[in-house]
């Protein structure tokens, strides 16, 4: 390994930043750390046998996950996809329906618009957030859309557009704040994607309470983990009911009845699994510091190689940096793939922007505006090893 | 409670039955065991930090089920729920295909036909099974329907009946093998909902390796748990490597790219749950012991009470007893429940059969047989605490 990193050239110059700030051993992309009553509330359920959707840590997660977050509820479920699925279900979408979602995401987001028979519309991104750009949007629903009856028709398909899912990338918040403005003006239902983002605030409220809605994700790669798990967060009491009973079968509440008053799902997050995310939120704190510093850490190194620049938390934002990430000059950007390869060779866990939503066979005939700065970032950024441990 | 259980009637003889079995004290339904494994497992994961979908007891735990039910492949999912909807998908269920599904069954059986845009089609059950009646369908399939190109049409609807998902009852064996002769005479695909058989077989072959695809569930209140969770099983190599994409996300392996073929689903098992489903599965064959045991104590009790009968394994079956079930005369079945309130009452947690399906708002327009049996075996049907502790 020495020899890849002595040697000249921009992808041997990362390595050696790289290693500079985590050491010079593997380093994973992000791994999580396990350094409290993780096991100590696994063997409580163990022992009392409440190991499924129905136990106390199920309750003290949605609570804590509640106060944590500011939020008025939280129901937890299985994973952050489940949680985007019922989140927009709860938010109305209906087959036929538009839902602008960014190109710039993890698959899950387009995907629950699609589990509800509805369509992804594509937008782009700001390359201060790396999440929509509520400018752009504004530009161009004022160009596809008309307004009827309080809903936004797209002119060009003819189908109501009739939410927003904003994602707040790899942690850094969106310009959420912007979105709702627009969200406002063109009627649309705002669900926010913080599956990323546990720990992130704008102007001190935490990410995916600005929408009617928010989704978290605790799985195993995230700032904490239940092992597989998400949640649904909401100011909204009937809504947090309505996600609790579908997430449920829609289990009637009764003695020994099995009623089911609609067509449910069983999403529910198993009670050793909320063990795990109690005893994770516990050092919620230590991590984010932990994160923090790794950035700096970062930062410093990153700063000696003009091609390239250590991506930070948008104004008014604390980010929680759960993945670092470098964004390269336009001018190296042809170079993204053999610096993914010499990281990866040198055990430096690297990876690059999910492939664009728009370039993925079930999603290339969806409508998309113009994407020419996601089209940018995906040529440019980079995660980088991410674990609290690396700091 | 004593004053209770000194009454007269049948349903304090019921009281006093179930106590001669399980003791005086608190009975539930059915509590999971964990005398095994279990702790040591989970704390491999902690410690290795490999708590979510990808794990050495994600592997193990596929391989174990495999090898336990002479399965060839398995593939281990969120829940029995998540195994049932995939199953489907694979079998090729579209939307606006009919599913014949019993009518008496847990929800999940006809949701996951919902998820796929599919309409369920209620049939009736057998009285020595409790499972679907293959004499009764044949007669009701010549009945309404034709064969036209290799496919069932339903002539009543004009929609093609695709699959039908016979479900064991209670672990109990359906007829299996009456059911593959309709469905190959009719082109029918067969997916088996052994949901609750796990340790159940026919003729020395376990059920869910007959159909084409068969599902699992381990749920906290089944034979062995892993919190949430479920797997597909099957002997199809092709089914198997496109169940476990399917369940990945449909991401294409690659070293770091983020390459979505189809629309896929977060539903793998996380490797913490895995850990749980390795530990109960080397306690399988005692719990199974004792379940058998368990009903011949009851056996014994309810041989003393003649307007009752403790339901026992259909012919050539060997059964896994999950949830012990009395069986009403017709002549008290306007008792159940009396019988109901007074054993929960007593802390003997008990419950009648699912409501059956076209009973359920969300159901109650869908196609379906005559349901005579199962509308009498709802009325008299009671399921007794079935823990392998109480044994």
């Amino acid at each position: 390994m020495t020899s890849l990193a002595s040697k000249t050239g921009l992808a041997y110059q990362i390595v050696d930043a790289i290693r500079s700030v985590v050491g010079r051993k593997y380093a994973g992309l992000h791994e999580p750390c396990f350094n409290g009553n993780e096991l100590t509330y696994i063997k409580e359920c163990i022992d009392t046998t409440y190991v499924s959707s129905v136990g106390k840590f199920v309750d003290r997660f949605e609570s804590d996950i509640a106060d944590y977050t500011d939020a008025k509820y939280a129901v937890a479920v299985m994973n952050g996809t489940a949680a985007l699925h019922i989140a927009l279900k709860l938010a109305g979408i209906e087959s036929g329906d538009e839902v602008l979602v960014p190109a710039l995401t993890f698959v899950a987001t387009a995907n629950s618009v699609s589990y509800c028979g509805a369509i992804p519309h594509f937008v782009d991104s700001n390359e201060s957030t790396l999440g929509v750009c509520p400018h752009a949007l504004h530009s161009y629903l004022k160009k596809i859309s008309k307004i009827r009856q309080q809903q936004c028709i797209n002119t060009n398909t003819g189908r109501v557009i009739r939410a927003v899912v904003p994602m707040h990338t790899f942690g850094h918040p969106v310009d959420i704040e912007g979105l709702l403005d627009v969200a406002k003006e063109f009627h649309l239902i705002v669900v926010e994607d913080a599956a990323e983002s546990l720990g992130s605030t704008v102007n001190g409220r935490h990410t995916g309470t600005f929408g009617l809605m928010g989704v978290l994700s605790f799985n195993g790669n995230k700032t904490i983990t239940t092992g597989g798990g998400g949640a649904i967060i909401t100011n909204d009491k009937v809504i947090a009911k309505m996600a609790k009973h579908l997430t449920t079968t829609a289990k009637v509440p009764h003695r020994w009845e099995f009623i089911h008053d609609e067509i449910g799902y069983n999403y529910r997050l198993p009670n050793i699994n909320a063990a795990l995310g109690c005893a994770q939120l516990e050092q919620l704190t230590g991590f984010l510091d932990k994160k923090r510093n790794l950035f700096k850490r970062y930062q410093i190194e990153f700063k000696k190689i003009p091609q390239v620049k250590i991506f930070s938390e948008p104004n008014d934002c604390h980010s929680n940096y759960w993945l670092q990430t470098l964004m390269l000059h336009d001018s190296v950007a042809d170079q993204r793939d053999s610096i993914l390869a010499v990281t990866n060779d040198a055990e430096l866990m690297t990876r690059p922007v999910w492939t664009l939503m728009h370039h993925l066979a079930p999603y290339q005939d969806c409508p998309k505006m113009d994407l020419s700065m996601v089209e940018s970032l995906e040529k440019r950024l980079i995660n980088l090893p991410s674990s609290t441990y690396s700091s």
